[in-house]
């Protein structure tokens, strides 16, 4: 079988295109080609929710609409990816086939309705998608305008029916074999709740089990696999025609759903869709959290990945339908090429007339004209991202580590306690991510499956849940002359949730030189302060707030870095390092705000003599990210700031700008390009 | 068939009457009477919730104290409003015949309970309903006490049962012809949604199908036409036994859930329940909501309607029970006269000792005395009223209208983006309302089916969606003479949701001069401003305040009054005029603030030399009305505050003073009654 | 039948103990027994979650475990509350038989989870509950280790099955005799809601009937009895095997769902389980309101209680996990004692490993150590109560009583009006509690049920309903030569919600010389205040502040103590004294400040000449308790603030001084305890 590597000469420029929505318009469908040339558009994506088109009858197809579309694109060197029409289905599959349509976690089953929203264990249902997605591998997995196939659309959700019941009971019994493993793993001797077989187990539900969290965890976990199994079903349909054909599947922003790690080996490249809420608060707050998804995204695969949705003005389903401001649309656009996208596509090319997104952002509105601001933007991006066709493949590796682990998240979620209402897990990770950042690293995101190998510096915030061996990881790696950071509520339960016995964190106590005994949980409006410890070794001497979470620590052998300031715990410490091995050992103890985490950050960077990737001081409100391609290497330094930014950069720099200007600022939301 | 016009000799004074309590109680009843007469009650509404007394059992019915009531209220002048009970069923019927009870938009049918919940559409009931009806009718339709048939009460809510369903298919069937053309209209080729035909249809749930607005729009239509055709078909059970008898159904404060503009040929005449929250902010912004609603209902039929219910003191479901304030008795049931209500009628004569509304005002509370304060006040309206019973019948004409339309309320509703979370429809055509009433005139309160015939203004703040040719009526309206205001977000959609291509408004861009190219969304602490341009037609020489949406134009051939304050659409225009034909066409670009509305009109006013329907300076929180009748003129000049407020009347008005006190100030919560 | 008096020689300590959990981990069980014994631990509470490890099938019973637990635990002198276990079924019996699993108030039953959610009607549940408490009380009801039944666990919830269905219309005919009866008690004539037969009533739901309140009262009253009598037949169950070990529930925190006072007769000693949120507001507010629960509990039978639940650190289920700081674990417990418990019991002994409550405080947690803050805290108070082992069994008695009553509390909650959007009516008994144990007394907190007999001062406030002939009880009471204290909102309806009809509060104004004209509520935002009226009698001579509700009295022969000072109803009076009989009754008609309650009741008290229980001033902060036994006096003087507190105690108490230090301040969260 060959490799199905996603190449591609040029940084795909387009977006989702719905021709079915058009077909009483052959104007307006000759105007779109017309108009995607016009704007440097050289990709769409069709077909997604095509089927009631493709399909109209059980079993009646009609494509010809489609191959006309297709051919059209490709004779204007347009390219598709395309997607099967699985994320929303017929209303006569539903009508007919109940069993397809999702029960809730309260047993009740779905109307019809909305989309994504399937039962993924229903036979007749991955049955009719087979059916349908082979059809159109049939006719067009070998068309050459076809580059990629984009199965379904942003999986998500669960299902509670019959069948999804039966499918969970079956993962259980092949997880634990034994009913007493599963007893014991699960410690379902609380409130008398054992099981006595596979078969008593249900899955979790408001009006039911709710207080066992490792039935809520396999839950989750099955949920991942029962989707990831969907996903390799509708893929093996459209390889039986030509297996030589990307696929990918998109993903959504931190989506809590479904654990995409576990989709690295199944897709062959990583694509998502991201919808920012650009200028609600301060733009580098907002982009500094993109950027790390776009981090994450990049280190599922460690590869080059696809920005697949994106809009060109508004998101109409959100609060508030806020335009970009003149300038946003290159900035983030870029920022998502700048992190290792080889894709800037849009949802969508053109504006629905009706219905649920009729409002949402398009290259194309209702007004039918490319004499708009959004055009004329689109198309200026089109112009650059052509010049820009070499940084296409371009790989970012980074020599720092953060850890963001989807299960960690769920059990955090899950835990009862020490804060239900807020532990802010992903927050706690964005400041070590962000403070690497702005200390000019390259950083992947990783969960606790990934290897530690390569890395200098891994920041492992929250670990509450040590997985995949995660404790034995962090020592080699600290051990081997890592640094590496931990923080507050690490190491506090298996994979299951159960608590570890004896010293917390778990068999990291050594590591750290230090055992926790109490954490103290603050009311919202409460605060604490960490305060520098006499002549601590890393020579912090500035005071910093912290909220939320204060562990309270007993240290044996590590060095206090800080101690608190305030309550009853006033002195004892909260902040530490410890030599072992080769390594060091650092520990937070609480929830520190970000000037802490710059400070901190700066001075182990220091004291350890670690190198960054960008060897100029990064001004506030500012990301640099750096690709590298054999020898060559893409500096993006992006302002998003909506006022220009100062900035000192090294005079060398100066003649190797492919974008932007050089000088001693950044305009507002401008970026600077260079090509060593 | 004589015509059914409602006419009083006095203005009604009284109110929902509930002897069905106090059967046990002959020295209650009797005391009643006494103090009917003592307040000035001329008048009762009998029997709404009466069903289960009437016909304890299935078909057994019992009358006779029903009887015996209306005869002694006759023998002692008083009039009665007899109610059809449909409102609430006895527990004999929905126990037997389960179908009479709704079910709900997550398709679970109700329990028995509450009240205003029936299926309407279901002919068990409508059987039921027709026969308790025809025996009353039978009995006491004419009955010289019975002056109007109080059909029903408050009708609301909607039902989701199989039989609903059916009959929303046939709606649609009838409607659409065929599934083709629904498909298309609907736009359901979004999200792969397309029926193959009308037996596919289901209502919208939240558990179903959400997204098609159009979908929704006519399932609203479709609640209001089968609640009208049961209106109807009570209407026709009673006027079999006597055709003269005019009838009506009490509607309630802009009820979301009924287009009550449909209901204007099948009532006589309109009436309504009031019930504001007085005193909870200023008085004078409770009071002109309550003006415009006043004013829906008058425009209506274009005729005098019913004030069916107030409260005497607090009204007990609200968060608050908050007494009325001296004066604001008098004040808030003659502001109802002043707008053109022949009546003034409580919920409720006597306080209930049990279940949901013990708690409510009423004229008789549970002390059972006349020596309070409510029996005072509202005795002495009695009296005041029966000095005003030649008011009763005069009509109130106005030559400005502003539009509120059910349907483009819903439409904005449901539509997605661009600020779901707050669009404020009803508050920005108050804000007109409001700036045309303080500049002393009489306003129309239209929906989009009405005729603008004879206005000389008309105001269509955020008609998003053009329905009834609305277009047209605009496009004739102006270049006809008339002085047109539109704003933003106008134009936008036709009649099922669907997007006009094109420009927007539709149709209306060469009748404005401009097009509107984007809309920003505020988010709810921004704010931009409107700036005067240099030399403006309207001479406008302040700055406002705007939010929420600042929508760009491009202006092509309109004179700009008004741009942008800041943001990076500073400098472009958000209010501008055209001249078109004969008349005169503004625009609004944004939500601005009440100030900006005030100078606006009054300018425009002056600009255009037209004559409001008052001639004298109506001062801040003070509200004038007028009535007319013949060569007479009865005009209200009431305040809403609860201080003082200085006015200068003109001396010709003292001699026509017929309530109240001339002079140089109104006292709070006053009023001036001037006969002319 | 021997009596079944619960009594202890030693204060009992100890807490839950959860074996089941361990059974693979013998070294731990043997662990616990060291560290019961090093931190002064006496007591377990055992087997309340261990059903499906007594019966883990259907009649298969496995109790060696247990046995050797409790075998063990007396041989080292550890007593056992022992448990039945129905507060959590195996999953076998839910399986099964699912009619043992609730069904909620929209109909719909409960999956297999969580706990205390058994339906307390089925016959099967209470055949399988009997069966397992007859094996247990078959094989440990004579063990002398066993000292107490620890009857299920927090019972609580209702259910709504077809077999609860039935048993309430058994209850309702059994009270009401007649359907008629039933319909007017209830008042259903009002929405035609009249019943033909007991067989039509259905449970209230917010699906279907929810606006009749008398029916929500006596299904709230059928909740508790078919509670109640679920408890009875556990009680039945396991004295047949020995009718002398006396057996107990633990209540909750205020727990709304159960008339406590009803177990009065059921229960041999009261038991409850206290989790306040220590530290989230100033503790003096936190424990004054645990001071008067701790006072209901001893209320309920007047003897001594057991705290039979608290946390050694955190409470894991709230929002915060909040630690307790230094001195807190101490001054709570002995606050417990202080009142007149004879047991300080934790949840838990050792922390669980998993599931729901994985971080509840525990005297053991995961470190699994003894060399704990928490471990130290505990074994120090061991020591403490060990040293106090007389005042176990000694009583509280007071001569000042406030009453807090279930079912008016039920009453208030659903009465609809004046405030539905807060009545606050605890937190107004609060403020009268607050007042007298600032002044040195012991106060009973009892309901309309209690006598009122032996009480000097009796504080009636916000009696909206009044049930078991209280109007006749106040009135002798006060007639006798009581003082007797009431408030705005008394005696508006009878046992049923019905309004009684005249003068308010109903038979009493003769006695306040008083009668309620109109209650006005308060917007949030809203305030009045009351005015001292000129030489009152009380010498009162400051202003207060009000809020909420202003209830309007007509005077008639009462004296006028404070007016209003603001709004249309200045002037008019807010409090009053009237002489009845040999007493005095007061009569507060606003919702005061606390300064005012605390001037109010320190001027009552002088001019009545009352003689306080405590005979020094106490200082802020500072909660003084009383417990007597023969001719033995304990007092404990408790510091509740953070700060040491002044306090000016009399000279002579220093040689009686067993715990603290005299002084001339109490150490912040200090105690001091004489015994005299």
């Amino acid at each position: 079988m060959p490799e199905r590597k996603f190449q591609t000469k040029n940084i795909c420029h387009g977006g989702d295109y719905n021709p079915e929505q058009w077909l009483d318009r052959p104007d307006i469908l000759k105007e779109d080609i017309v108009y995607m040339k016009e704007s440097g558009c050289n990709t769409v994506s069709l077909g997604m929710f095509s089927w009631s088109t493709l399909e109209p009858e059980e079993g009646k197809f009609q494509f010809d609409w489609l191959e006309e579309r297709i051919n059209t694109l490709f004779e204007n060197g347009i390219s598709v990816f395309l997607s099967t029409p699985s994320g929303a289905r017929p209303k006569w599959l539903a009508d007919k086939y109940s069993e397809v349509l999702r029960v809730d976690a309260n047993r009740q089953r779905d109307l019809f309705g909305k989309r994504h929203n399937h039962c993924y264990t229903s036979p007749i249902y991955r049955e009719k998608v087979w059916i349908i997605n082979t059809e159109l591998a049939k006719r067009f997995a070998n068309h050459p305008a076809v580059k990629l196939w984009h199965i379904s659309n942003e999986y998500g959700g669960e299902c509670h029916c019959p069948l999804c019941q039966n499918a969970f009971r079956e993962f259980l019994c092949k997880k634990y074999k034994t009913i007493e493993a599963l007893n014991k793993a699960w410690y379902t001797v609380f409130w008398s709740h054992s099981y006595q077989s596979f078969q008593q187990i249900e899955s979790p539900s408001p009006r039911g089990e709710d207080g066992i969290h490792a039935l809520t965890l396999d839950w989750k976990r099955f949920v991942t696999e029962q989707t990831l199994n969907f996903y390799k079903m509708e893929v093996e349909s459209v390889h039986a025609w030509n297996p030589s054909i990307p696929t990918t599947t998109n993903m959504m922003y931190y989506y809590e759903g479904l654990n995409y790690f576990k989709f690295k080996d199944a897709v062959d490249v990583v694509s998502w869709d991201s919808y920012p809420l650009w200028h609600k608060k301060d733009d580098y707050a907002i982009g500094i959290d993109v950027s790390m998804f776009h981090d994450i995204m990049k280190s599922v695969k460690k590869k080059p990945f696809l920005l697949m949705e994106s809009t060109p003005s508004v998101t109409n389903w959100q609060g508030i339908s806020k335009l970009k401001k003149p300038g946003m649309h290159e900035l983030s656009s870029l920022q998502a090429v700048a992190h290792g996208a080889d894709a800037v596509m849009y949802f969508q090319w053109r504006q629905s007339r009706g219905a649920f997104e009729k409002f949402h952002g398009a290259v194309i509105d209702h007004l039918g004209s490319s004499n708009t601001r959004i055009f004329k933007d689109v198309s200026k991006l089109g112009k650059l991202l052509s010049d820009f066709k070499d940084i296409a493949g371009s790989e970012c590796r980074a020599k720092a580590a953060v850890i963001y682990d989807w299960e960690n998240a769920w059990a955090i979620a899950e835990e009862k306690g020490p804060r239900n209402q807020g532990m802010y897990y992903k927050e706690t990770v964005l400041k070590s991510y962000e403070a690497l950042k702005h200390l000019g690293f390259q950083v992947d995101v990783i969960d606790m499956e990934c290897s530690l190998d390569g890395y200098e510096l891994v920041s492992a915030p929250m670990l509450y849940m040590f997985r995949a061996g995660m404790e034995e990881k962090l020592e080699q790696f600290t051990k081997n002359g890592g640094i590496l950071i931990t923080t507050y509520w690490s190491g506090v339960v298996n994979e299951n949730d159960c608590c570890n016995l004896g010293d917390t964190p778990y068999k990291l106590s050594h590591v750290l030189g230090l055992y926790r005994s109490e954490i103290d949980a603050l009311y919202d409006e409460e605060e604490n302060s960490l305060v520098p410890a006499d002549n601590n070794v890393l020579f912090l001497d500035k005071q910093y707030i912290c909220k939320n979470l204060c562990e309270l620590s007993e240290v044996e052998t590590a060095e206090v870095i800080c101690t608190y300031g305030t309550d009853f715990y006033k002195n004892s410490p909260c902040c530490t390092r410890h030599k072992y091995g080769s390594g060091w050992a650092y520990y937070i103890g609480t929830d520190a705000e970000t000037p802490f985490y710059h400070d901190f950050y700066e001075k182990i960077i220091k004291s350890h003599g670690l190198k960054p990737d960008v060897e100029f001081a990064i001004p506030e409100n500012v990301i640099v990210n750096v690709r590298k391609k054999d020898d060559r290497k893409f500096i993006f330094v992006q302002n998003f700031s909506s006022d220009k930014q100062e900035v000192e950069l090294p005079k060398e720099l100066e003649k190797h700008l492919v974008y932007g200007t050089f000088g001693s600022s950044i305009k507002e939301y401008g970026t600077l390009v260079f090509d060593i």
